[in-house]
């Protein structure tokens, strides 16, 4: 098995495509999108996190990992709602993430 | 990016906003929830964790994690199919979660 | 709290009834299935990934996640765009697991 990473965004849904074509362009080969319910931050702003969200998954590198939260950093993280985090997972048949 | 716990809960669906309500009580700042399918131990308890059940995640420091696991064992653990865990995850954007 | 094994597994819609009952026998005490949207990787087969897929997630022992993932690679990984990765956990209320 080999350690790769787990690369979990949460976001409004109507960043669902736009999303997926950026980590794909930063080097993600495949992705998983569920629609979650719930609750943020209150006070940031108005309705934030209230309502439909998207939790996008994606393993990746290290290297694209980094990409994906400086891309999320540099282009959502003032103007939206969105929350991203990294586990450490262990992957079989890595083929398919690097 | 911060070293943080993702909690997780999966519960009977009845349970939601009591636990959203609790666990934000307790410290956390914002949570997800899905509604999953799924299995549980059998022999437990008639219908064991067979339905609709949902998965909430919280991103929470360790010490409100703590507090979480704590209350669940407290409150939940004797009389419902409920299961608890916590993983390591790297968090971008801190602010939201402590 | 016991350190414990999340195995994760991404895999057809099809798959999932076949795929519960095969865990459950190699040791999983119980199980979470969402459907998931996503897109894989491209050129390994025919709309691989496309459309519905499921994730099922079960906590299981260091050993039986082993032979979860022996198992599945040995009867998928071949012909389904299947996906299977593994997480450290902690988990409250062991005997649910092992």
């Amino acid at each position: 098995m080999t350690p790769l990473k787990l690369v979990t965004i949460i976001a409004e849904d109507v960043l669902e495509d736009t999303l997926a074509k950026e980590i794909t362009a930063l080097g993600a080969k495949g992705y998983t999108v569920v629609t979650v319910r719930g609750k943020g931050e209150q006070g940031m702003r108005e309705n934030l996190w209230e309502g439909e969200n998207v939790k996008i998954e994606t393993i990746v590198s290290d290297e694209v990992a980094l990409k994906i939260l400086a891309h999320l950093q540099r282009k959502y993280f003032d103007k939206y709602a969105m929350v991203a985090y990294v586990t450490d997972v262990h992957v079989v048949r890595t083929q398919h993430f690097t």
